[in-house]
């Protein structure tokens, strides 16, 4: 990668495998009337982009799977291929390639017609199928759905017309060993300032692989996306182009109803943010040129969501009007089967500031 | 309620509001590949009929709301009506008055058939309605679901016949106020030897009032269903027909794949069990006059279900042939949208012995 300001040495010893630490992280509690039900424990890094850690809460090395949110690095491999420009790709359909999407028609319609600008049809995609993340889109959706319909399509989407792109094998792009794989982990590594042994290889949701890395480190690496000015100018206009398209395209990165699309909206283009399974969230401040991750430690989706606006809020990147505007996901009621009003889940996120 | 031999006074200061405590209470870690991605804490408290704690797990005083498992306690109520008798109610009827059933045939058809031998209809039932908590059966059920379809009709079903045979109005049977929520609070009590103020209320999925109290309490009045040799016989002896009702007829307290359902199956007459929701879990065991309690601190059902096997095993109460029938609720694997396993869940649940 290009010359980077300034990296701190990461200690393979400093990783959580899953310990419970003496720090108090508590950040939400579930109300049930009066009384709390349940707890909700979580990690945060918020670091710049020469690796300072700026404010963290709970342990801000947790090693832990990015899952999705490395999807917007992904892209970069698909920018640095020449695959992007090569097919003529928009921003919408670079978004598209960093999302976690609903499966809505818009979604489907580009991703097949991505696939047909590299000469490919849908049923190159080996991500599987589910039915819309948002309840109320799957409602709506065909009986028998397609891989285009998964939310991680324009994924591998991106994966495919990298392989057809520099004429290596498409059938087998999701295997560990196809150099497009080897790639990302070359790109994470990278801009994550962590040994490509240091990265824990796993299966995602979808079939590729997944990296595990500690909060700080990705955080890094989500940093200098926000901010490339020091990296090697071809990488930095890509991720500039990235970010931009994300916080551009915001519907094409999640759809309808979701917290990745409502939160760029209100973040004007402050912030672009992505959500991974299992209680991930990062995101990054171009103008401040931060990178901050969030992971809740029993992996609750919802109370991820709430988390990182309330982390954005605190950090004076949403604003006020931007925050209430998102109550219903940072501080929602919660209904009963009568739809009457039971409880609530109240945050309580506190961020060390590291001078 | 009936002569106890011996109980220790509680104290409202014991009360865990949802503070973490300084126990490691990590019971269980879920693994990707080899890495843990996640970890869940929880907390268990196993007491005799005398309120001594023999086993405990992180906070035993845990003020939780106990949800659907204090169902077996307002099928009590019913009992000592005179209503369960008074309509000629089987056990299978009665199991299903303590039931969070998967609205299968079978259990629709005998809500139906209980409410009509106190001359009421399915109308009469306010406890909204859901698709079943089993995802195959909810694929199997109409399209339109009426209340009897509602995992908590059983209860219900339960409350409206009392009210029926007791000349109550059985429009208002789910208020605070009803003289049926009274007397369900009033046993709740003197069971978890709990004065009644000190018992958290509020509202649950079904509209109902719900019950906070230590986990330790709970477990006390499940120890007096399990051996409710100490009480007055006439309660002593409706508690030994509700919990040999729900052993008797597993099938009606939740249904098929359900893990109340498979667990008492396997534990072969030696524990009744019943879910509640947002992970608690209570059981007795009739042979050793204990009552067991768990709760998962972030809510998550499935961690819950696979930590009351694991405890009912390692109490000697579960057979090693019956904990290994259950290998797919108290070991899974995680498996992706491609049917591939990418991860498993081990569980580390290391009790307390109090001498």
């Amino acid at each position: 990668m290009g010359k980077r300001q300034s990296q701190r040495p990461r200690q393979s010893g400093a990783r959580n495998l899953g310990k419970a630490t003496s720090m108090s992280n508590t950040v939400a509690r579930v109300y049930r009337g009066k009384w709390v039900d349940l707890t909700h424990q979580a990690h945060v890094a918020v670091v710049d982009k020469n690796g300072k850690l700026l404010y963290s809460l709970g342990d801000p090395e947790r090693f832990t799977f990015v899952r999705s949110s490395a999807k917007p690095f992904q892209a970069l491999v698909a920018c640095e291929s020449g695959a992007v420009e090569g097919y003529g790709l928009n921003d919408e359909a670079l978004a598209l390639l960093c999302a976690s999407h609903n499966g809505e028609a818009l979604h489907v319609k580009n991703v097949v017609e991505i696939l047909e600008k590299a000469g490919l049809g849908e049923a190159a995609l080996q991500c599987g199928t589910h039915p819309s993340l948002a309840p109320a889109v799957a409602k709506t959706q065909p009986s028998v759905l397609t891989n285009a319909y998964s939310n991680c399509s324009g994924k591998h989407t991106g994966m495919l017309i990298t392989t057809q792109w520099l004429g290596e094998d498409v059938t087998t792009y999701l295997e560990p060993s196809h150099p497009h794989q080897e790639r990302i982990l070359e790109v994470l590594s990278e801009l994550s300032d962590t040994p490509k042994e240091a990265i824990g290889l796993a299966t995602d949701g979808c079939g590729v692989p997944v990296h595990s890395l500690p909060l700080r480190s990705f955080a890094l690496a989500t940093a200098h996306m926000a901010d490339p000015s020091a990296l090697e100018p071809k990488r930095a206009a890509y991720l500039r182009r990235i970010a931009g398209a994300m916080m551009a395209h915001p519907f094409m990165v999640a759809g309808s109803g979701r917290v990745c699309t409502r939160l760029m909206e209100e973040a004007k283009g402050e912030a672009f943010v992505k959500l991974g399974a299992d209680g991930y969230y990062m995101a990054g401040v171009p103008s401040k040129g931060w990178g901050i991750t969030c992971k809740v430690e029993d992996g609750n989706v919802a109370i991820c969501e709430g988390l990182i606006i309330h982390v954005l809020h605190q950090l004076g990147v949403l604003s006020q009007e931007g925050f209430d505007a998102l109550e219903g996901f940072h501080s929602p009621k919660r209904t009963n089967h009568r739809g009457e009003v039971v409880g609530r889940v109240a945050y309580d996120v506190v961020l060390r500031e590291h001078p």
